[in-house]
């Protein structure tokens, strides 16, 4: 992509914008993060999510350490100009803990989280022993 | 839904928590919002979405003007507790533009936003003539 409308987004007060990302083969949603504007114009330029580490204070490639990046498709705004929804190709599971996505429990009557989707890719095999 | 582990959340400095809401039947990612503690107790409680407007700074239940709830289906946390993702059935277009979604506009190679998705219903018809 050669062109981006940036100017015409609303960043928050910390300069973030919220990201969704969603898989455009399966429409599962599969990660939220924060950018600011340099991740998000690198996410336009590179083609690759990149997000800003707000405990880290830095760029935040999703993918750099586990190689599982998320290939950008279409970058999509909602009415407000504050939140963007990234439809994105998964190279492999987007959450650390291995399972496809990071909403992998939902809430029970009982008051607890279940479990509800499997874990795809054993972690270690990411991110390497602790 | 009696009980519910909002104690596991990790509401940022603010006090909030961002909520993607996906339509249950089609996986149309429909808005993001912000939830606090007490308009999350009360999206469980009463089964609707029910955002904190960070603007107006007071409750927003969705539709509570134009009709157009969200009736929870389901409440997905991430990995780290810091982002909600709720399954809902929507009575109608949950943009206030009539638009299905929120997220109606796709960035384009010449730096442009399009609209990539039809309006379903006359906003004026949702929410009466300005």
């Amino acid at each position: 992509m050669t062109s981006f409308p940036i100017e015409t987004l609303r960043f928050d007060d910390n300069g973030l914008i919220p990201a969704i990302v969603q898989d455009v083969n399966n429409q599962t949603v599969l990660m939220l993060g924060f950018m600011n504007h340099d991740s998000l114009l690198r996410t336009v330029n590179e083609g690759k999510v990149c997000f800003w580490s707000r405990s880290r204070q830095k760029f935040w490639l999703k993918g750099e350490t586990s190689g599982m990046f998320l290939l950008v498709r279409s970058i999509r705004v909602n009415c407000e100009n504050n939140s963007l929804l990234i439809l994105a190709e998964p190279i492999g599971p987007t959450c650390h803990t291995g399972h496809e996505s990071c909403y992998y429990r939902e809430a029970q009557e009982s008051g607890e989280w279940a479990e509800i989707a499997p874990v795809l890719t054993d972690p270690e095999a990411l991110y390497g022993k602790k």
